[in-house]
């Protein structure tokens, strides 16, 4: 059963670009897809970086324009995975050569640019995936699949957050290698586009649209030394964000996001109250789900911590044996399974390029209401 | 060392007349007190009822109506444990006739009534508390003074919440015997003062002033049978009830407040995050704080699960050995003990009835945000 | 209603004097019982200490030799609360006076003593009771019952520790004031008879008898200095007692007590496995019952975190509401309630001094094998 | 830097066929190490399945007979993880053939084979492992590194168990694919070797030497059908196995496995405790550490549940960003990269076959203390 190669054109050598490369390289080991991704190249502007990411990931050439990637024949999919104001650009010239499309997280750095990437990939009909990994985490698959089979029954709420501690020190540079997560205008916004939009890409997968919403945003540190200017800079990206939401189904919800909780490293945490059952998801341990059902019986009714490990639980007939955890780097093997799967039966790889777009619009609908104070419109 | 003795007046026979009257029986078996509470008279509408509860209590005697017991020489201190209604008539007349003033939280159903409580005992110089009790849990002692003492540093985030799932059947009806918190014109809101409350006034004492609010409250049910008048009529207080909020010392906050979270029955938690530590700190398990410190050793920085059982935590010098948890009762004895040091020493019993106010002032900014839609000033 | 009094003789002013105290006080304001427990004596050999012990518990009278307290016309109840030491002529006594006797576990220091102490009781056919108070941890009790009707399915394993870790250092001496738990001329024994018949009594009460036994026990430190001789004497009790058993039903356990344990205040733990059900307990966070039912659906099975909190949970009707938790000294309130009851109903009130014989047939057994380095019987 | 290749032969496509050739293709992805391993080939007697795991994993031959893969001249590596009994013979025909040689644990299916596995290496000389992967879990690296430190102080209490619950069933065959672990004459024993092993492989290595032991098993279901002849026959593994160990730095032991605790797949969890600091680990939650140091200020001092994903963390630095875990395979990861350093630097690969023979003294004496009923002597 020689499978079809899938020739992949990697742009970025960063965290991301190896949560990728590792995700095509393990994927055939574990899943049964239809195509055999091949690591045809990887591009990125300095040759020796490139050269060092190819040769430690077994890319068989770079280039260090992507411009020519784009261009090369042998190419079947360009990867985006290079800083947020790089998508914009890449993505709608991959989409014009005929490219398939696979970009990281945020789509761009604002609505604005992501609906014209959703142009873009659509108008030349290409398969288009937006690397929302924390979809194919199985835990969260499950949850999906609880929900969706009316287990929870109406749902009254959803809250969300998502908390680091990375940033409080007032000696962290902005800018530069590593750091442009800080740079407003590399970034698109702070931790808004950074981590919200996991958390609003995740709910309104399991919960549904957002209607409209209230933020509320803080930049603690006002400025910080550039790393690339070299100067003290006013930082101009959100610290922390907040905000309270409606969703289309009614339900309410919470949602925060921040570099300022001492204590957590990316503590991104979901629960959902529905009228017969409850989850709650916790990424520092990925591998569980707690669940309670208000139908087990009352005295021994509980939350259930439920460990993600058994060969019924979702991806994980692929991996170990009952009882042994997979970890973080599996969300992305997952998802290049189903975006193969997908390609390979003609469907939609989700989350496509169009979702991608609603979350941003939740996203900028945050940020304009932390300006103007008032509950603002979010789709 | 006999002690002298302060004769209790107790208003109502339910959950909280319980509470109360526990509190007063158990203090002397475990505080040194300047002072033996008597439980004197019961006071109830019911005459069986009343005489019940004193028999199951005590008390040596009982009143069927509250000024009478108010005018009663032999009375040295009003205690208000019955429905919120009630609250702003017997504390005023208390107050006026010298009598010192216990009385259940909120203080008033809304800050109208509060004011006007506060200028009563103010007026009449009597010592008054409010008994928001879960000050007085161990670990929320604690941290309070790993605050006060400066252990956290900066404090840049608050987030509280009170679940719970009672109401979520449409067949619960509202009003009458227990179920007055469903009845707006009994309990004055839903969630908001009833639970929220216990967040802010925890809030505000361990983080200062809250200055704004963005609120958002929902009924779920929209029409309940009434148990008074036989009806099916419109619910008017609020299942459910979110706010984000800043603080004065600029910390961002968001509270939320529902009776609609299945699988919990009383799940208040708060967690604050600091330059230096966190703390967080949860009702389901609340012999336990959870700390952060950051200046422990990388490689074996943690959160800590502190059980809260030694002899050097609050208030568990006075009850049993390390290892052994004590419960929810016993917040409300710790209250007393410390209003009966705090009447012996001359000092107000925190928190008085001004700073129940404050509350009640944030309380009325939720309500009146999730109308207006605007943020709201609470102070 | 007025309740038949019961005249209470306490002999003992200490950690348990208190619990048992306390729970006399309270078993009135929460228990429908039919019987009042009157506070009617209290002794000690030093009058100050029994003077000031009766004035903080309201006992009417003291003595200061238990034999008088015996000889009282006006007491019904002796129950022995003073070190381990005096339980065996006391209790006889008692008996013979024809009073009902309660005694602290363990009943005597030894089998051999218990074994007169059950003949003296059941000759004088009185009512008796030793205080395993763990038993009437709620979720203890549910633990019971789940058993009971079959929830767990055939018992394949046992397994128990006891935990603590206050006499790690050298400087602790051995006897005196509230040391005498060192000294093994007053406590018999040394983790063996203090904490692991407290898992001992459980197992059996949960999982039937105990038929075989191999031990291993540690003094840790070998010498310690002696409060009452002034001079430093050799540690005569075991610091620290494991043991392997088999139970009668054929499941195999395992079963551990130290006071070496750094980290752990008073970790009880057990846990049951079954064909179909397990379940956890830990002491502290008495108030939780974990539970596994492999019977649940495969994808959402998982150890259920109970919260005891609930009206259908043993004895919780009788507290708060659902959500709020209770701690270490309402077990000892519960067992009198339950003793009270028993003793209404002209039942034994379990555990029996019977009973608990039978748990010092296997701490002895533990305490033989240790020594002859043998598997030895242990009823 | 281009690396020299080193050549692996692999016997055995199962379990643990599948987590070695996932460790050889990762471990230069994301370690510096001096080798780059070679997929060379596969062996197994079925030549279909060797084809489709060469295929799957990229192996460039096949074998069908592991003789003819040990005569290969490019062969570095003969790697053994097929079941244990082929271990001996192919391990000794390695070495004799000069090849560098990896075995699943447990090395012999008794001391007797494994004593002259070790002698076979040694004379030969080559470098020698044996795949006792949980020493390579960071958080059990680090409680090696923190006990090396002396943080703990003097040792007095370790405690190991493994539990599963796989074999409940009275419907599970013993023998043929996948459930060789039941059959005694393939196996050698049951859990003793399949995982107490693993509890004594990182007890010793952790705390030193096991000098004697108690132990205790129990084969709970006695006749299953054996798939390969088809018949009902017996039992001849233990289904759980119990042993009280001493270390010969005097610290008291319980070890504990089964395949009959309801409700845990593959919980592997050690406590150790010392005078100053206590350490627990949860294979279960394999990403964490549990530590609590007495030396923390009283108040706020509790076990830390440390979150093992920060750099400063054991092989943590190799993978991705703070707050986000790997999981079971990582662990074999680490001990080819930890193979390749030594080899490379000159220097014993642990655990080696001579360290592995410790173990297997232990699981022996065990056995023979379950039969003899008296303690055995482990060295």
């Amino acid at each position: 059963m020689a499978k079809k190669p899938l020739n992949i054109g990697m742009v970025g050598y960063g965290f991301m670009g190896r949560t990728h490369s590792n995700a095509f390289s393990q994927v055939g080991h574990f899943f049964n897809v239809p195509f055999r991704p091949v690591l045809k190249a990887t591009c990125a502007r300095n040759a020796d970086r490139a050269k060092a990411f190819a040769e430690q990931w077994g890319y068989e050439s770079i280039e260090t324009d992507w411009r020519k990637l784009v261009e090369r024949k042998d190419i079947d999919v360009i990867d985006i995975a290079s800083p947020n104001d790089t998508h914009f650009e890449i993505a709608i010239a991959a989409a014009k050569a005929g490219k398939m499309v696979m970009c990281e997280k945020p789509l761009g750095r604002s609505a604005t640019e992501s609906r014209q990437m959703v142009e873009a990939v659509e108008k030349a009909k290409v398969p288009n995936m937006v690397w929302y990994n924390y979809r194919r985490v199985p835990a969260v698959t499950l949850a999906k699949q609880l929900i969706d089979e009316g287990k929870l029954g109406k749902i009254f709420h959803y809250r969300a957050k998502f908390l680091q501690d990375w940033t409080i020190s007032k000696d962290l540079p902005q800018g530069g290698q590593g750091l442009w997560r800080l740079d407003a205008s590399v970034a698109g916004s702070g931790v808004t586009g950074d981590l919200l939009a996991h958390c609003i890409d995740t709910a309104m997968w399991l919960n549904g649209g957002i209607t409209k919403v209230s933020g509320m945003t803080e930049t603690f540190i006002k400025e910080r030394h550039h790393n690339i200017t070299g100067k003290t800079e006013p930082v101009r990206i959100d610290d922390a964000s907040l905000f309270l939401a409606r969703f289309a189904n009614g339900s309410l919800a919470s949602f925060e996001a921040t570099r300022y909780a001492r204590g957590h490293k990316a503590l991104y945490t979901f629960e959902i109250n529905g009228e017969n059952a409850s989850i709650f998801w916790d990424l520092h341990d990925l591998h569980r789900l707690q669940y309670f059902d208000h139908r087990d019986e009352g005295r021994t009714r509980g939350w259930r911590s439920v460990h993600i490990t058994d060969g019924d639980h979702p991806y994980m007939d692929k991996w170990w044996v009952p009882g042994l955890q997979i970890g973080y780097e599996h969300t992305f093997i997952h998802q290049v399974a189903d975006f193969l799967g997908a390609v390979g039966g003609g469907k939609p790889a989700a989350p496509t390029f169009r979702e991608a777009l609603a979350t941003d619009l939740v996203t900028d609908a945050v940020l304009k209401s932390a300006k103007t104070g008032q509950w603002e419109s979010a789709n």
